[in-house]
């Protein structure tokens, strides 16, 4: 008997001690999608917080141009893509946040420089920023942010509505940058995700609004909310004051140019990998104004939609689980295809 | 005798007449040069003067990059070039200019369109430029333009000043279109005639200016004026809030990318004829503003140089007679070389 007590003893503790080994090891991996000269699912370790950023549990992650371009070489990012999400937070510091349904602003500074002190950190040298520069990001199963870049997401948003947040944010910054007039012409150029989010939130300005794109399809989205569109192959040469430049397109700077009156504005969105040759002196002929336009405020874009203003369902073409990430990924690259999300539960 | 008196009446009166003849000819010819394909001096017809022009016996004018650009097919410009002047009116229908010294605003539009209502002549579809499209220059003894566009040249105002004011109002056109604080870092690329202009008139707006140049012996010329400056390959990386881009090459709007701050600004002033292969995707990330910059209001360009604010004159590198203004215009092709004038006295 005192012999076999302690073996059974032995025994417990050792199925005890693998249970929880097995559980830890769970508890320590995550599926994410990892990018170096290819894209593929892996079982890598959750990411580790610091003090004062916050591990989330991603709920949901959206797909991209910037993803696609990173998938071309955009910024020779190797590591987790993926900056669009909703989340939960798991583990932080700050007490306010914990266990809330979080969006997040995806750049962070170093604390320190001119711009971070001016509150441009996204605009720091040292920057990084969420999937895209130095920091792994959503298209994983957890991510890490500093605390001070989340935002609670009211009840009334959806997690299919949340994971727009950002690039809706993108699209307030236009608004955000140049006054846009009641009475102004406006051309958005690209019928892409971009150009209808950005159309919607620029229908909210009173402007004269006019989206030109390419697919009958996107443009039909915009039309039933009464905005005027057309093919850009039919589209007359009435010029706008505005052009907002959302094609995604090295040649949409000079589609651009080309619809933009004397005197005028031209807001740049799109980045990509490829040079273009351009003749730049009809921007001094014609005393043009470009703005470079990119990351946005995320406040006004939680306002719109809690409030209805923005309806950012239509744009979703497909929801996939990230097992299947792969798959999405090349279902988001195909032409005409709007938003693909990632689902992580 | 009945027969010798007509005789000499008809002797006299034919005298009279090759007389009258020859003045007339003489009256109505100008020397002028002239560009097609190539550059000569003709004997072409003085300008006719419509209702509402003044016929300007222009006394010197100003060989500006522009004129060089024309030269390599800019605009594909054929005529008399030229648009810095001074001159006196000789004929018009506006009594208080008559017989005045002035200078002249170089566009003129068809009064009838959007931006000719809004005062935006300069931007008419329709519109014609002294000397650079659809309409005779100032490199003549004689031009024609709009009453309306014309200004009287104060007497405190040399004609070797005067020919400035129009490159001059260029330069101010920088401080109508943005707002240059004195707290704010500029830098001015590129030492050529513009660009020193450009330094002058932005160093009256108190900001901590820079030129940045290629030509030491530009540069002294701002130095002088206390004004830091730098050669383009020493330059250190040190970036500005504005940079103003008056290379006069397609290079510079590269350069200006790489000198400009995040959320910096950059004024473009250079025109020329090739296209170039420039990424722009910089612009987004950035959120760089890129403005485009043209001609300028003359009003304050005479009153600064009334009240000696800004010296032109060591910009002026030699002053040819317009019997020499084909040599003129190779002298100005030259390197290094700034400002060349021609004077038809």
């Amino acid at each position: 008997m005192t012999l076999r007590f302690p073996e059974k003893i032995c025994t417990v503790l050792v199925n005890l001690y693998e249970y929880f080994y097995f559980i830890n090891i769970q508890d320590q991996s995550m599926k994410a999608l990892f990018f170096d000269s290819r894209l593929r699912l892996l079982d890598l370790p959750k990411p580790d917080r610091s003090e004062g950023q916050a591990l989330i549990k991603v709920i949901m992650a959206g797909i991209c141009n910037t993803d696609l371009e990173i998938y071309k070489g955009y910024k020779g990012f190797k590591g987790i893509p993926g900056h669009e999400f909703v989340g939960r937070v798991e583990c932080c510091d700050n007490e306010k946040i914990m266990y809330k349904r979080v969006v997040g602003e995806i750049n962070y500074g170093c604390g320190d420089c001119y711009y971070c002190k001016k509150g441009l950190k996204s605009h720091c040298k040292e920057r990084r920023v969420l999937g895209i520069l130095n920091h792994h990001g959503a298209f994983a199963e957890y991510l890490v942010l500093p605390e001070e870049n989340l935002h609670i997401v009211p009840d009334g948003i959806s997690d299919e509505e949340a994971v727009f947040v950002e690039p809706l944010a993108a699209c307030f910054q236009i608004i955000e940058q140049l006054h846009i007039k009641p009475t102004e012409r406006v051309i958005v150029l690209g019928d892409g995700k971009l150009g209808l989010l950005a159309t919607q939130v620029l229908d909210l300005a009173g402007c004269d609004i006019f989206l030109v794109g390419k697919h009958p399809s996107h443009l039909s989205l915009s039309q039933k909310r009464g905005i005027k569109t057309s093919l850009a192959d039919d589209f007359d040469d009435m010029k706008a004051d505005v052009v907002v430049e959302c094609t995604g397109s090295p040649k949409g700077f000079e589609m651009a140019l080309g619809l933009t009156k004397p005197k005028g504005k031209i807001l740049l969105k799109s980045t990509f990998v490829e040079k273009r040759e351009i003749d730049i002196t009809p921007l001094v002929i014609d005393e043009i104004t470009v703005v470079g336009s990119r990351c946005g405020p995320f406040l006004p874009a939680i306002r719109a939609l809690e409030k209805k203003l923005i309806d950012v369902k239509p744009l979703i073409h497909e929801i996939y689980g990230i097992i299947d990430g792969v798959k999405a990924f090349g279902k988001a690259a195909q032409k005409g295809v709007l938003k693909v999300l990632l689902s992580m539960g």
